[in-house]
């Protein structure tokens, strides 16, 4: 096949903010574009959902509203996904890849769910599936993963794969401003949807924990073996507070292998010492921070969004893929051997900030540090600031399990020297 | 072929201290790999100088002093050279190239000075030339920017690509240590060789930027064609001025094309602002800043040199030419059709930031100033402050050519006013 191709044809399902720049830089940059992938990339049909919407970068005879035709088209090689959604996304890709098509999507929410199906079409059909975009926009990641650090054992990934959020918590950290406020303004600025809850409840983000934790430790995850916790619940005081010993608060998507070989794929908002390179993410950033046996830490950094961005990683793919065809051969495929098992919630260790509102008497200390002892849990500081008749108590553990500091938190609500407890915060990233 | 594979012969030349953590994690991980790789890959064959050092990971039946033999022995199907040093590195590549066998190396000196003719030959022979570890250690950045970053356009690359010299100059910047004393901290912790000129000349530096700039812009750089300034000139005052003004020096790497379409290589100290993502690149850490027009900015962190990062990325290389061949098909090779032109010296567009001991007396500063002007070079800010009869001067300048400052320094040198130039520092990453 390899000496003959002139020509890849390319076929687009979707052309929104992400489409209409892929489409706008294929035409644009074509002539450098064929001579990095040793054929020309002709962009052959465009599915879309209404003819009408004025589209400025493509030719208007390329749209089509019939996207089941656009994956049995003969002169399209290649399909690129960025229509998003669930359905008929899936149904499309896994058509294309039936008629022997290569093809690119940015779908997170539908490999976190679909993957394992996907990656064993594409690998029945020897067809390539490559989706670089799908986690942390224009930031290589997932090749690296996949192929840069396939002689390492990962033990660990860090990111913050939500330029939503982070956008959120940069604005609670450096102006004080509470979440709702926040919130308003990263909307106002376009970092945040109308409804933001995919973002801000952590859901987003647990797609591309699944997708990260799969690459790093071989093993298929789907997003439903996710635990997440969201940000919405984060106040103006658990940042100060956070502030106060020199941390940030950060949402995290972490996945790891525990001590006994199990893999703990969660999404939480994290507290992280200020000098942790994740700390310095600022914004709409995203970055991924990689933890590995020989290599050590590596850390990835760009922009996790965007049009212009995304389509970058897309276009990446789209020449990757390409030149797969006119060397002859066939991409990386998934590496999913070793089928970890999940860990227990409540066996994964981490430290934890618990904030207490208390009764401001004596022996309150005293029967609160007796909870934490009796369900071995070692604190590492406390502080006591009085308010009133109440006083704030601030608890630092050392490295505990989840199940010992849900108990200590379920004992801690039913004390009487205890009013509330105000906020449970994991602790990250210490050296 | 693919099918078939049950095993891949491995053949490395040398064994010092990426070698040994290459054969250790080869033997003590052999399961997972064969799992990534698809067929197991068996370490048939090393080459040393002395068969009589003790080594801990290899079986002494492996060690030959025959490298001319490893190369043409046909149970080996991918060379690992890490011998270092031009010849006879070059000669057994090339020669391991047309006996068909695929080969990695992490000889950034070779790839800078001899990388078109090991390219052509790879391509020629239609075997897998893969070289991640020769830039940036265990980062994954050279596959990245060949593979990932391929469908966009990459206006610029700086990096902090030389652990030794990032070691001192943090030294220098955080204990206000001068450069003699940082150097020899870090001689004494390992950081630096006893004979540190490579490093702190910036040679080895400027074979990193050649390789990195090919990459980036699809064309062929050599190591003669970097502009090369090393860190022994920077004083303690040097740091302190930087600090004064929210920057920190860094010895960087820098490739960018210019407005005409050229490209200008360099390695060289820079003032950075410390807000900037590669100011917070401490001691002997690396990373890779890449300004591209779709991606926006991305960066690279991790460690850039040692034994087993090192070998992380030699490994990942291993097992992806074995995974190109269990899968069929070959991996994507060099593309450098662009064939830029170099810009010329003169012309590169850089802020400065200068330093001088002047006279303190009335019209100074005027006469300084005059100097500027009339070479056309623009101040930003001037900072005067006196010491007896001397006064310090320092003069930050807008964007001007590097013709053009020179004509500055070349007149301020020769003016009555200036006692010396006491330094001269380009100054990049401004927003």
């Amino acid at each position: 096949m390899s000496a003959a191709i002139k020509e890849i044809g390319v076929g687009m399902l979707g052309c929104g903010v992400v489409g209409s720049q892929v489409a706008r830089l294929l035409t644009q940059d074509s002539g450098d574009f064929a001579a990095r992938a040793g054929a020309k990339l002709s962009l052959k049909r465009v599915a879309v959902r209404d003819l009408k919407v004025k589209r400025e970068f493509i030719d208007n005879s390329l749209l089509t509203t019939d996207a089941g035709a656009l994956v049995g088209d003969p002169s399209i090689n290649i399909v690129i996904e960025v229509m998003g959604g669930i359905e008929p996304a899936r149904e499309l890709l896994l058509k294309a890849i039936k008629n022997s098509k290569s093809v690119i999507t940015a779908n997170k929410a539908l490999l976190a769910k679909h993957g394992a199906e996907l990656f064993e079409a594409a690998d029945k059909s020897g067809v390539d599936l490559y989706y670089e975009a799908a986690v942390g926009g224009a930031i290589p990641i997932l090749r690296p993963l996949r192929e840069s650090i396939v002689g390492d054992h990962v033990h660990r990934v860090m990111g913050i794969v939500n330029g939503t959020t982070n956008y959120i918590l940069t604005k609670m950290d450096e102006a004080g401003s509470d979440f709702a406020s926040a919130l308003k303004e990263a909307q106002n600025l376009g970092f945040a949807e109308a409804d933001p809850s995919a973002d801000v409840e952590g859901l987003d983000a647990a797609a591309k924990a699944a997708i990260l934790a799969g690459l790093a430790f071989h093993t298929r995850i789907t997003i439903n073996e996710v635990s997440v916790e969201g940000i919405t619940k984060i106040s103006a005081r658990d940042i100060q507070v956070a502030r106060d010993i020199d941390h940030v608060i950060k949402l995290l998507a972490i996945a790891e292998l525990t001590e006994k070989g199990e893999v703990s794929v969660r999404v939480q908002p994290t507290l992280l010492p200020r000098q942790h390179p994740l700390a310095a993410v600022r914004n709409a950033f995203n970055a991924i921070f990689v933890e590995a046996e020989s290599a050590g830490e590596l850390m990835f950094y760009g922009r996790g969004a965007g049009g212009a961005p995304t389509a970058s990683a897309v276009l990446g793919d789209l020449i990757a893929i390409a030149r797969n065809m006119t060397r002859g051969g066939q991409g990386h495929g998934e590496s999913d051997y070793a089928e970890l098992k999940q860990a227990d919630r409540g066996s994964v260790h981490t430290r934890y900030l618990i904030r207490l509102d208390v009764n401001d008497r004596p022996g309150v200390l005293a029967s609160v540090a007796q909870i934490f002892a009796s369900n071995k849990v070692s604190i590492e500081t406390v502080r006591q600031s009085g308010r009133g008749d109440s006083a704030e108590l601030i608890v630092m553990t050392h490295s505990a399990t989840e199940g010992s500091l849900s108990a200590t938190v379920g004992a801690l609500a039913k004390s009487d020297s205890v009013k509330s407890v105000e906020s449970v915060l994991r602790v990250e990233g210490a050296r």
